[in-house]
């Protein structure tokens, strides 16, 4: 019966599965879960509890999609669900999966466990892993499948047929023919539709497509994901220096790539470190990974307390003006955290040309002091008319106003050209949009606040 | 020659189209653009300037890649190079594109022209663009292709990879082949490697997928892509009701959906709207869009304005309150953002289970206390020895202590529940990180802070 998808398909099979599991319906339970997609049973182990993990494991330990459930798996979950299991086992289990799903899945583990584990693989299996382990995270390299199909440029379209035939069924997404020489180097690419619409007695060297795009291993993730979402293609070759052919990177992989990348950008932009999993974790080490960044928070308050002191007197004689300290913050906090965002996701998304930056920041300038115009006049007009028991309205309408005007500018300025500096240098702009521009712009604001109505009052 | 891939790739053809085209090098220009991939030029063309783009366009109007160029290019660059196009010129040169990306390029003309675009169509062109646009915004039907291949059930393999090469070349990314009965009622799926691998007179009723996820044309994009992302499928079928065959939603249209919805969902949580393409807009539409927002945070600071305002008296007495106030509220705002950050996101991705909110508030509690615990006793411990010509050190510690404990306790409380609150009542949780909830704890950490310190101090 084809399966109809509807939102809550996911909590049915959690409610059956649990259900079967405390009834302790251990055949039913067996049959459920080898019948349900992998996929769709990763999804629903992150809603059970410790102990559901571990003991539906047994289960599914022995499902024929295991490799692909352990993959589409929160990997923060792997540790607990081996716990009770040796390392032996351990290694025997997760050795059916594909060695760059098998590199990421160790990471998992605490790098002791890990390294027990990976002495316990055969030697086979060690010598794959070392291969991929040589690149870098987030390279290329580290998320290329090694199953593909390269045929010889001589071979006839009826000869390719055949050895595709003979190999189709093992390879995870057949869908290109890499066409190489005798040594191994990439020469050409073709689609298995054009295998089926040309004459069996062509070479595939005379069919193939001789304009290609790849990447090498050592290229990042990122570059890769751009390639592929730019061009709409469902594969891209790697090839290494000498152009031969290494791995494939695959669409799915690089959907994967795409939402992790999000995922960690936006977690980064709230300084909230860059751990997709943190849901997963405990409170301590969900707290360990926010603290740092808070830090920066922190600091930047010691310091607005230290400038705020230096003003002392002058809040001794208008003791009003420490109820502007929270409008004056907000609002250029607000706005160079809309700022920052802009440009990073800019950046990431290639809508900001590096080459240009001058003017992005120019505008976002313009759209500082045009929206600081805006609330700086809205909040001068609110105290004119609110504090007329004040004893110059007027000059604390224009310390306010002015206020407003300068912090929102500058915070555009600074939220704009920090990212892009960062970027120039080949830091991850990300991190400045979280806690470290929000705190340069609030000290910068408290400054100019201070300094604005010392003029104006002592005038 | 094959191209090899490395990041200023890009920036090289638009120096050499720029060039071209002031050195007025027409025929050379014409045949650069001819060989560029439509993918590439329209990332160029968002680096071009206003007349460059008006004018390149005759060269790019006629390249066999248009329909291409026009679907990847930023759509808010799109009335502007038909600006000198009648609508009836405008309609023959778009007309050439697939029926659903014609829809969404027709969105982006202010909507009187579209409708003259529209209405200049054929009628066959006019027909299939209702059909289109009858399906919601953001709904699967939006962005489903009407080229597939569908099969019926009775054909044999051979018959079927006969008809395979008489249509092949037509279809986007045929891959996947649709088997139907005689009323166009989908009843499987094959690969087209299935096709290959099977003796070529079983009937492909025998031989197909009987099994398979499809969605409705009215299904959100996001729960599409949701699908697509844990399945690793590269087309999922979309059917009526009567489960008629009425379109396929590609890997590559489901890559753009994951990518526009991360940068909507950023946008949102920074209050900057949703406008993917911002930063093309004009200083005025941009601050335009920005504008609203920043009244939360604006009506926020007043609100905050009015509390410390009643504790006047208060700060009278002791004028060294005020200067507490950045790092308070910056601790409270920097924590919430952590956490509604993580909240959304994970709601975005699935990690967080509706089902069971309350623990994962909770532990966002939990956390909140934590590092409340820490920072309010850095801070306590700081003003103890800072503050020593203070009247009271102790008094003062204790205040801005347990004042940074519960505002950022408290924020991750509100941080964590207003996302979620807005999820189970089916609005976007992403707003509600931007200004509101950084607002909401402004306010919510100043009360408590004043309150604190008018307890301790009138002791």
């Amino acid at each position: 019966m084809p399966l109809e998808l509807h939102e809550n398909q996911g909590r049915v099979s959690l409610d059956t599965i649990r259900r079967l599991y405390r009834r302790n319906a251990r055949l039913t339970l067996y049959k459920l879960i080898h019948k349900t997609h992998p996929a769709e049973l990763a999804c629903v182990y992150r809603y059970l509890n410790s102990a559901e993990r571990q003991d539906i494991f047994k289960y599914v330990q022995r499902m024929e999609g295991l490799p692909l459930f352990l993959q589409e798996l929160d990997h923060a979950l792997i540790p607990e669900i081996f716990e009770n299991y040796s390392a032996l086992e351990t290694a025997s289990i997760i050795s059916v999966m594909p060695t760059e799903e098998l590199a990421e899945l160790l990471d998992s583990f605490p790098e002791e466990n890990a390294d027990d584990i990976k002495a316990l693989l055969n030697s086979k299996e060690q010598a794959e892993l070392s291969e991929v382990l040589q690149y870098a995270d987030d390279s290329a390299g580290r998320i290329m499948s090694h199953e593909y199909m390269a045929f010889h440029a001589s071979l006839t379209v009826a000869q390719a047929i055949e050895k595709f035939q003979l190999m189709g069924e093992d390879v995870e997404m057949p869908f290109y023919i890499y066409v190489v020489n005798q040594d191994e180097v990439m020469v050409g690419v073709l689609s298995l539709r054009q295998l089926l619409l040309n004459k069996p007695d062509l070479l595939l060297s005379e069919i193939m497509e001789k304009d290609f795009i790849y990447v090498t291993p050592r290229e990042d993730q990122e570059v890769v994901a751009e390639l592929v979402t730019q061009y709409n293609y469902l594969a891209l070759p790697v090839l290494e220096k000498d152009r031969k052919l290494v791995g494939i990177i695959t669409v799915d992989d690089v959907i994967d790539v795409i939402r992790e990348e999000a995922t960690e950008d936006m977690m980064k932009m709230a300084g909230a470190g860059e751990d997709e999993d943190i849901l997963l974790k405990t409170t301590l080490q969900n707290a360990g990974t926010r603290f740092p960044w808070l830090m920066a928070s922190w600091i930047g308050g010691v310091v607005a307390l230290g400038i705020i002191g230096a003003f002392e007197s002058l809040l001794n004689q208008t003791v009003a003006l420490a109820a502007f300290i929270p409008v004056i913050m907000g609002m250029g906090g607000n706005v160079g955290t809309q700022t920052s965002t802009i440009i990073v996701r800019g950046i990431a998304t290639g809508h900001v040309n590096l080459e240009e930056v001058s003017k992005v920041i120019l505008k976002e300038i313009r759209v500082g002091m045009l929206l600081g115009i805006i609330y700086g006049l809205l909040l001068g007009i609110l105290v004119g008319f609110q504090f007329i028991e004040f004893h110059s309205p007027v000059k604390l309408s224009l310390i306010v106003g002015l206020s407003i005007f300068s912090s929102m500018s500058l915070a555009c300025l600074v939220a704009s050209v920090i990212p892009i500096f960062l970027e120039k240098i080949n830091f991850d702009p990300a991190i400045s949009t979280g806690p470290f521009v929000t705190t340069a712009i609030d000290i910068i604001g408290v400054t100019l606040y201070f300094f604005i109505a010392g003029s104006f009052l002592s005038l």
